[in-house]
Formats: C-alpha cells, structure tokens, sequence
C-alpha cells in the first residue's frame, strides 16, 4: 500500500457509504485532501452532530433531531390523512406530490424470513398513533414490492374493522415512459385500474 | 423541504464529495443514520485526523502526514529511478505495476489559460530534488491528456542539458484518458515500454 496510515483510514472509513467502493473512496479522500479540507471538516461536523443528534419524532417516526418533526409539528396540515410509508426517504417523495397529510413510517416492511414481523417494523404504534389521531383516511403507501404489498394488505386487514377508509398508491405505468419498456405486471395493473377517459 | 435542520446540513455536506449529486447524498445520509451510526461517527473522526494531520512529504510532495513518506523513507528502493507523475492517487497507480523507484509529485499539470506555470506545479522542487538525488534516469508518467503530454515535454526539454536518461511511458495508456483510471496490467505494459523522450 502506498497510502498513507490516516489516508488509508480514511478511504476505509469512505467506503461505509453505499454504493462507494475501493477507487471512489480513493478519489474521494484524495480531492478533499488536496482540493477542500475546510469542507472535508464541515462534513466530519456535520457528521458527528447528526449521529448524535438525530432521533425518532415521537408521533410519525420519521428521523428527526426535534421530538415532534417538520410535518408533525406543523399546524396547517390535514388531520383527517394518514399516509403509512417504508422509511424517511418516502416522506420526502411524497412531499414532492403536493400531499400535506399526516404521516407514520414504519421501519421497513415486514419480512418474516429475516424474523421481522408486525412489532419489528413498529405496527403496534402505528395502531397506537391511528388511536390517538381522528383520521378519516389512513393510505398504504408501502413501496409497490411483493413485500410492501404484503405489509399493506397485513396493515388494511388490521385496520379494517375501525371504519376508516384504506386506500393503496394507483399502480400504474410510469409518467414519461414507454409502453414497451414496461413489464408486465406493471401493464396489467395500469389496464385494470383504467378509469373513465376526462375531456 | 421535509427534513429536520441536522440532516438537511448532513446532506449538503455530503454533496462536497465528488460524483455525488442531492438524491445520492440524501441516501447516504439515511443510510447512516438508520443503520450505521458508529460507521458515521468513524467517518467523521477519519476525516477530522486526515483534514487536520496529513500534510506534503518534504521530498516527493505527495500526501503524508509523516516528514518522510513511505516510499521515501523505504531504504530498498531504487535510488537511480524518479518517477514523475501529476497527483498522488497516480502514486498508487504506478505502484500497482511493480514499479520500486522513487517519485515526485506535481500539482497536476502546466494549464497556462488558468495561470498555472511551471512554480505553480512543483517545477522548481522537481529540480531541486533531482539536484540533490543521484538519478540516472527520469521517467515522464504525466497523464496521457493534450496537457500532461505538454508538461512531460516542459520538463524534458528543462531537463535535457543534464544528461539524465528520460523517458515517457509508453503509449499502451489510453490517450485522452487519465492514469489513475487506467487497469493495472495496461500501466504495467505501459511502464515496461517506456522509452527515450524525444525533444
Ligand atoms: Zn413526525
Ligand atoms: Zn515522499
């Protein structure tokens, strides 16, 4: 090897990083050694005080550093909504559609072969935070993966008998692409759920 | 935007490293925060220690927190051999090819339309560490780009009057492409066809 000890530590601390491997971790250290250590401290900052700081809000259980998070401290927003994702990432997605409801987020979907089952991805306190809310409409939107589908339909069956309604993100052909590039079960959903054409 | 303050400024910082655009670093920083938090802390002790310790070897100038770097403090090397390359991943690239003579490090490559001249890119130490060595050949194994070809040509031209043998590695490398990038074995051709340096 012809790094040396603190860079090396560095590049194998780099590659904890998804999707980083030996060469990008190389080039990686190497730019913010030469080009901006100033910045390479901000991140090593900015690092160290989100591990430490960041935690779980204690209504939706999304990351968030404050006890109650952006969404659910915000006043504003739709009491009547919940929408149930995987993870954080998918608040920020649905952010994106315009949707100003509630949000829970579990810890992932339900996978019984890893031994994660309902408590394991924090269904109970789903439940608990349906309780304590006075939402109309609670919607799936569990990633559309043979495991989100079933984690969905395990959450619908729980909640079914509470009289609320349960709706599920439309499966459909993506907006942009080509018919031909997509598979086929994809396809047959968009062909079921057709709806009446709106002039 | 929906994340809290800390994990957006985890995520812009993030962005600092090369090829790392909003939707990677966004993923990287949940990556961390949900399942490696001691990897995150680590990361940001690596990067403190190397922003802060590593500084230039005083005699090759390539990255090293120690005076003297580890193959210029190696005793078995090569003492009539210097190889000249622009950046210190390159170091590790030559070495990757057998290569057990000594270097010098530029600052990358002559760039005269961005000011860079020859005391901008480690010139005048290139010379003073020939002076001081007792070398009978100069390898040129600037990048195979329209710019490290001029740079090796700079320097041989500067160097011919002392009647060292120069030479550039031979053109198995890609042109166009740069070093660093290049597979072991074609360098390692590259490095076994070297030859005289034509002025
Ligand atoms: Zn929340
Ligand atoms: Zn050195």
């Amino acid at each position: 090897m012809s790094f040396s000890p603190l860079i090396r530590q560095l590049i194998d601390a780099l590659r904890i990083l998804p999707g980083v491997g030996q060469k990008t971790a190389q080039r990686m250290a190497l730019q913010l050694l030469e080009r901006d250590r100033s910045g390479g401290l901000r991140l090593a900052q900015a690092l160290t005080r989100a591990m430490e700081g960041v935690g779980y809000c204690r209504q939706c259980r999304t990351l968030s550093e404050d006890e109650l998070c952006l969404q659910c401290s915000d006043p504003r927003r739709d009491d009547s909504l919940l929408c149930v994702v995987e993870g954080p990432l998918d608040v920020f997605a649905i952010e994106q559609t315009g949707y100003r409801g509630r949000y829970f987020v579990l810890k992932g979907h339900l996978s019984p072969l890893d031994g994660l089952g309902p408590e394991a991805i924090g269904i109970p306190e789903l439940e608990a935070r349906i309780g304590q809310g006075r939402f109309s409409e609670v919607i799936l939107a569990t990633n559309p993966t043979v495991e989100g589908e079933a984690t969905a339909h395990y959450i619908a069956q729980l909640l079914a008998p509470r009289g609320l309604r349960l709706s599920r993100i439309a499966h459909g052909v993506p907006l942009g692409g080509e018919l031909e590039l997509v598979d086929g079960g994809t396809l047959a959903h968009a062909m079921a759920g057709r709806r009446q054409f709106e002039l």
